[in-house]
């Protein structure tokens, strides 16, 4: 097949490789419809992560179409057109049982998704079910089923794990995809005011239309004064921490009111400390991580579907799946918020 | 008065003193009588917290009896015998009344707690009232109430915070006074199994006569494998760090199951890495910090009137409080689990 490989940093390839096979009778294959770019994969490009060995596929976002089904899968079938969370859960293990599928027994991950084919595990406890082959989805509506993958439960994570309620104040730190989808899943979860921490024009905008009622541009001590002059001293109920450096939480520990959490999604690759004196005076906690994207989807799917939310207005920048290159390079350079990888 | 008088690294003297004074019309002086000493005291006895400026009084933890009261001061009279927690709140502010009184606007702390009288900051919010002069209340009871102003209620926050929960497993990380209590807390909040992890037979024992069901004398790796064996390699529902080092917040994080929160309470002096990769990825929360000890007393102090708990039983060592000096040298050698200090 043909895939986006990773050779390091700054380094994409739309090369041909060996189709992925299946490996285990619970595996499906995916042929990939539609992908994108996430903001992690900028970690690897961007050199934060220290690549080690040789070239590897890419890319974790997808929706396809199954093209094969190992023996024990039944579930979905060949022809049924998918959504692919990042995530591969069994969705029968103690862990899945308790709403805890980032943490299944048999865990794996999509690691070819900006590639034509996709190999993924435990098909049946984590392939969501959209069509068949001909019952293609509305147009309009793939973009923001493509978000149901990773970005959109991601950020709905880091609102549940903050502990989001009708009513409360929200604060957002971080304007990537993912706080964005933060933004559109604490207003969709009740908050009543919510602030967006963002520098960036295009972005502010789009955190307006989801739902974001103030907007902070500073950062670090001026940010933190900022949002407490919005609270009126207090701090925010939620706080849901997009970004994953060191000092994204140390702002969102310092911004969060006495008792209030801290929801994290942001892979923490670039935190080197971490504010636990802060978290103890103040008793702010700490939830969240890797999103169980399969535990969100039945509630996801339908707001989805039935157009109440619009998630894939997250993508403000769209090249063939051959040109990944190009979209990695628009992301980094803050070009783009989130690329979509046309099919 | 004579206080204990800390002086630095090792160096604990009895001393005269000016007597405390009132400042605010919302301060009270109790006269102290029965004080003890806390482990968090001992990271300044130990020269883990470096020490500046010249001497100080020392202590935190007392009764005592109200012998003057500010012009503002309503709910407690002279001649009453207090509870004196830790941490002083008014009770009335925005963070009061959301159950954050360590957070309260108008926070203060016991300074001089080992000493012959204490200045406590908004009697109002803070003294707990357990009788009148000449009405003593049984000498049996009185480690018991005292255990009220600090251990016993951290104890209970370490539990409440990590969401003991009844017929759940709770791991206790610490064998410190506040572990141990926080062994009798999570037995009272309903855990059916508790695992204390101790490898001091004393605090083994009590440990058990506290509720454990199960003792984990390993540490690091070894322990994360023995709690992993006991719980069929799933983990802790709720997990309690009651030490504050890097070793014990790494070893909480491991044991807990996926999902879990871990309730810290342990000053974290000896913090220097925090395991967020392990948080981020087995999405293990946390919860906790210092101890709002006013919030928990309507609930404690009956359990202990009424001799349902006896969390008292931590204190295996007693001297007059004027050789403190002494008490501190027994608890740093780990020759006392805790000291009570006889007015």
């Amino acid at each position: 097949m043909l895939a986006t490989m990773f050779h390091g940093a700054g380094d994409i390839r739309w090369e041909s490789i060996p189709d992925p096979v299946i490996h285990e009778p619970t595996d499906a294959i995916v042929r990939v419809t539609a992908s994108c770019v996430c903001g992690s994969d900028l970690w690897h490009y961007n050199g934060t992560v220290p690549h080690a060995g040789g070239p590897r596929t890419i890319g974790h976002e997808c929706l396809g179409e199954v093209v094969e089904v190992g023996s024990e899968v039944r579930g979905v079938a060949i022809g049924d057109l998918v959504i692919v969370p990042f995530d591969h859960s069994d969705g029968t293990c103690v862990h899945c049982l308790a709403g805890q599928q980032q943490a299944c027994v048999h865990l794996g991950f999509t690691v070819s998704g900006q590639s034509e084919y996709a190999r993924v595990n435990q098909a049946d406890g984590s392939l969501v079910r959209i069509g068949r082959v001909g019952e293609t989805p509305d147009v309009d509506l793939i973009p923001s089923l493509l978000t149901l993958s990773d970005v959109f439960p991601t950020g709905w994570h880091a609102a549940a794990s903050a502990g989001v309620f009708p009513g409360s104040t929200a604060v957002v730190v971080g304007d990537g995809a993912v706080g964005l989808c933060g933004v559109l899943a604490a207003r969709t979860l009740g908050a009543e005011r919510i602030i967006a921490m963002s520098r960036h024009e295009p972005r502010q905008a789009l955190a307006r239309e989801f739902g974001a009622t103030d907007i902070v541009a500073e950062r670090g001590d001026a940010a933190v004064a900022a949002v407490m002059e919005l609270t009126g001293g207090i701090g925010a109920d939620a706080v849901l921490e997009c970004v994953g450096s060191t000092q994204s939480l140390e702002t969102a520990f310092a911004v969060a009111r006495p008792g209030a959490r801290v929801g994290f999604v942001g892979v923490p690759n670039a935190v080197d400390a971490f504010p636990v004196r802060t978290a103890f005076g103040r008793n702010v906690g700490l939830a969240g991580g890797m999103a169980p994207v399969s535990k969100y989807l039945p509630e996801l799917l339908p707001l989805v579907l039935e157009r109440r939310v619009h998630p894939g207005r997250v993508f403000d920048y769209e090249v063939p799946i051959s040109e990944a290159a190009d979209a990695y390079r628009a992301m980094a350079e803050r070009r783009a918020i989130k690329a979509f990888l046309r099919v």
